[in-house]
Formats: C-alpha cells, structure tokens, sequence
C-alpha cells in the first residue's frame, strides 16, 4: 500500500516562511495523509483513500482548492477536479463549479452517475445541484488573503497562477509562504489489492479570465491512472496540458519499460525542456512511489507500506 | 508533404445512403482536401493547411461541425475545436462557443494570442468577441434535418452522439446516412519542411445536457501534434479521453519505436479493448499516412506526396 499527496508546487523559499505557517502547512499535509491512509488501513480501495486525502486538503483552506480557492477576475470562485480508478480505466471531472464544498466529490460523482468524463460550467452546477452535493455559500471560500492577492494582480493587469511573486509583487515586499506556490492539490493511492488511484482539485488562477481551463479536470494532463502508475500534477497548466505529462508518465513505463522513478524522472525532464515548472506524484502497483519537481518548492508528504511517514516542502 | 481528413466516424451503412447523398459527402471531403492541399502546394505550412482544411468542413452544412452543428438539449448550438503546432508544441482550443462561425479559427487565436491553451464557456465567447471572429447567427446553423434529431432524442429521452440510429429509432426505420456517424470533422498534415500540425471540430452531441465535454478540446485525446506525429480522432469521446488516445499514438511511436501504422493499429486496437467505437487520421513527419477505425465507417480522405487523391466511406 502507498499513498502520496501533494498541496501544490512553485517558489517556496524558506526565507518568505514563518515557524508557525510552515507548521500549519505541515498539520494540513499530515492531516490529509492520515485521513487517506486510514482508509488503506482498513482494506478501503485506491479510489476512496485519494478522495479522502483530497476533501482534507480541500477543506483546508491554505491550499488554492476547495475552500482555500483563489478568485477569478469577477470575483467569484470557480473550481475543477478530476478523479481516476486506474483499475477500472474510468474517471470523472468537473470544471467551473461554484459553491460545491468538495468539488472531487463531484467528479467521482460524474464517473458513478454519468455515462461522460467531463462536465463544465453551468452545466456542471446544475449537475451537482441535481446530485445534492454539499452545498457551501460564497463566505465559505472568502478569506481576506486571497481577496487581496486577487486586488494585487487587478492592480498589476496579471493573470496569476496562485501568486507567483517574482511577477506581481515589487522585489523585496513580504510574501506569505502560500502566496508563491502553484495552487493545486492532489493524492495518489495503491491499495491492498494494488488497485491504483489519483485525484486532483484546485481553485484555478487568481485573476483568471476568459473562461481558461487548465490541466487539473484533464484526463491525462494533470491527472491519470491505469494499471500501471496513478499520478497527480501540479504547476503552470499550460505546460502540462502541451506534454500530455500525467499520462506521459505511465506511457513510458508501459512502452519504454522504465521503472516509475526513470519514467517520472524523465517526464520532469520533458517538462523542464518546453519550459513548464512544477512537479507530480506519482505510485506504481507495488508501492513505489515518487514526488519529483523542478520548482523550488512543493508542499508533499507520503505513506508508504513499510508505514514510512513523511511530510516535505523545500527542495532536497 | 501529406494530408488526411476526416468528417466523422460511426454507423454508416451503403443500405441507407443514397447515390445523391453520397456524392453531396464525397464532394464536401474532396473541396475540404483541395482547401488543404492548396496551401501545402504553395509551401504553405502544416498549421495553416489543417486550418483551411477544417474551415471548409465547418462549412459544409452535412459534417457536425461549425454551420451543421447539432443541437444541445436546449436548442443551442455549442461547439468545440482544437488546433496544435507540433513543430512548436504550441495548442488552441475552444469548448462551448456559440455563434462563432468557424470554431477552429478561434482556437488558432488562443494558440496565437494568449498565454493559455483552453478557453471555455463564457469566457471562450468573451475571447471571441474581442477578437472579433466571424460571426454567425442562429439561423446559420439552423437545419431542419439537425432540429428533427433534437426532437427525436428528446423523445426517446437520449443523449446522443450526433445521431446512431441503433440507440434512438425503430429498427427499420429510414435514415439519412450522416444520421448515423460520431461527428467530428478534423486534418492532419505534414508539410515541404516536415512540420506536422493536427486540427479538430465538432457540434458535440444531440440533446447534450449537464455542460458534456468530449474528447474534441482536449488535447491529447482528441487531437495532437508534436515532432512525431499529428493525429485528429472522431468517435465516442469518452473512451479517447480515458485512453489518452491521439497522444497515445505519438507515444507508441516515441517510446516503442514504432511506425506510425502499428502505432496507431495499437492505439486503434486498445480503444476498441475498453469498449470505444471510432477512429483516427495521423500523419508523421516522412509524409505517411494513416486512417484506422472501428466502426462500420468514416468519412476520409487524403492527398499524399505522390499527389495520390482518395476519398472513402465505408470499411474495406
């Protein structure tokens, strides 16, 4: 068994850290581990435990997911998720969806109840509301930091991915810790069966216009499993999208032969090459796993089956 | 150089196709590859061929795509297309624009002029107006035949792709042949220099609800280009979406060594192992070409180096 979980990658510096932030980040990582690893335990499949880990990490609210989602331009949130049974090759996801607590319950939703893979915008919220998924109102996904992270990037004319700071705010200003990653949330699962699993949820890019839809709600961008690997992303979407890099993964282990590290290794690569930042993880179905990334930073931690524990931010 | 079309894949039968009828499809493949092949000849590039290519069949009022787009569940018309430079790794797409009359021209423009590689929805439409496209009003894509499929799939209360005559009429029942195809239209070309470039458009599906995104925007699954190959699928989009299937073909090749034809016979072969039902045109970058399917049709034609000129329908 083995679970993996990821709260976002990007420009996480140390110095822009507190003693007391980074615990917060901490509680919240091992919090949305515990919550999966549970299910592991007590022979829950892949796909319940990454669903678990990701409604913690949603309900969270530092994590640009759930109730931590930046705001879109008008000021509203609008959120995707994506969810994938590797042992059943079905998955479910959702885009633009407004008011729903745990917008990864819907997807699983979509891949139970629907014959589709993909909803998006108003016809997604219509879905969710015909399935009585937890509601939240809009005070639910207000906090003041990201109302002024969304008044910052009006201010400087950028659409930001969370809020990267090297682009929008003057060298040297303070930043909290959050405010530099690339906000995406994620978990992988191999469970006892070695049934594999990944889900992925964000709240999109601050300032966000035009209706842009990144690599989280796309299968094989920012989400896949199969009988191979499961592996969640995180970063510039765009990026993801282009290199096709979640299932990139599992195509080089299934083609190539390569072991998960070598074929995630590689993928990272890849990724550096077309000028994409920002990381994944990723479990095999024996367990193995993998967190690589080419950002400063990525809020991770994992379980693995020998009950290693184990919770990171920097890099190294 | 090469280029491949395609306008659809799906239950296409002789028994129910007319000697007219055929000729009107036979006619609206063959302006689309003289469209594309213009351009190629003029040493023109790949990008820019799969465009025109694609515009023409948008145009063509038979193809579910641009003018002969079906109808949502509410009477609209939503569409989607996808557009990608494989010479630069560069992607555009669209989901859901309304009154756009040539889709493909639109997601050209997110490739060309914004940071991102999908717009969605409101936003899309947004973009549209801004950058001033083509526009088209409702009764450009009002056709009687398209509105009659609505009726029929909202009383036999199915979603449909485009219109297969199995799910939604008695059997027995008279049909027009393009009743029965997935459609999608698409070009894949390679050009004097080698570049590859692959292009994608569809209406989406008859009596669509809950905001239904198929394979078509995605890119990867319904349409992908690299260095390797240019691929655009047409078929059940679901089942390319969860097989990842036109960057599965660049990937086989890539990391498998394979041609393009056992490339895609592979691809073709596992789609048709998790259940789907279509197929795909993929050219490489050595001019070769290939038109793969499942079903009992699909609308194809290509024009290779040789200057050989086919146009086909049915298997075999």
């Amino acid at each position: 068994m083995a679970l993996a979980i990821h709260g976002g990658a990007g420009t996480i510096s140390r110095s822009s850290m507190t003693a007391d932030l980074e615990r917060e980040y901490r509680n919240g990582l091992e919090a949305a581990l515990r919550a999966g690893w549970s299910i592991l335990e007590d022979r829950g499949s892949a796909i319940e435990a990454v669903e678990a880990a990701v409604v913690s990490l949603e309900d969270f609210p530092l994590f640009n997911a759930g109730r931590g989602s930046v705001f879109t331009h008008e000021g509203t949130n609008e959120m995707d998720a994506a969810i994938m049974d590797g042992s059943a090759l079905k998955a479910g996801a959702v885009a633009f969806v407004r008011n729903v607590k745990n917008p990864i319950k819907l997807a699983r939703l979509v891949m139970q109840r629907t014959e589709h893979v993909l909803l998006a915008a108003d016809g997604a919220n219509k879905f969710a509301t015909e399935m009585n998924v937890e509601h939240a109102p809009d005070e639910y996904f207000f906090t003041e930091h990201r109302w002024q992270q969304l008044q910052d990037a009006i201010a400087a004319g950028r659409v930001q991915l969370d809020h990267t700071q090297a682009e929008t705010r003057p060298v040297g200003s303070v930043t909290r810790g959050q405010e530099t990653s690339l906000g995406t949330v994620g978990a992988v699962a191999c469970d006892s069966e070695g049934r594999l699993a990944a889900a992925t949820s964000t709240g999109g890019m601050t300032n966000k216009k035009f209706g842009r839809v990144g690599d989280t709600p796309i299968i094989g961008a920012g989400n896949y499993a199969d009988g191979t690997c499961a592996v969640s992303c995180t970063g510039h979407g765009e990026y993801f999208m282009l290199g096709v890099t979640a299932y990139d993964v599992a195509a080089r282990m299934k083609y190539k032969g390569l072991s998960l590290d070598d074929a995630a290794s590689e993928t990272i690569e890849h990724l550096t090459s077309i000028g994409g930042e920002g990381g994944l993880i990723a479990v095999d179905s024996l367990g193995n796993i993998v967190l690589p990334f080419n950002s400063d930073g990525m809020y991770r931690g994992f379980i693995s089956g020998q009950s290693e524990f184990r919770v990171d931010i920097y890099k190294g």
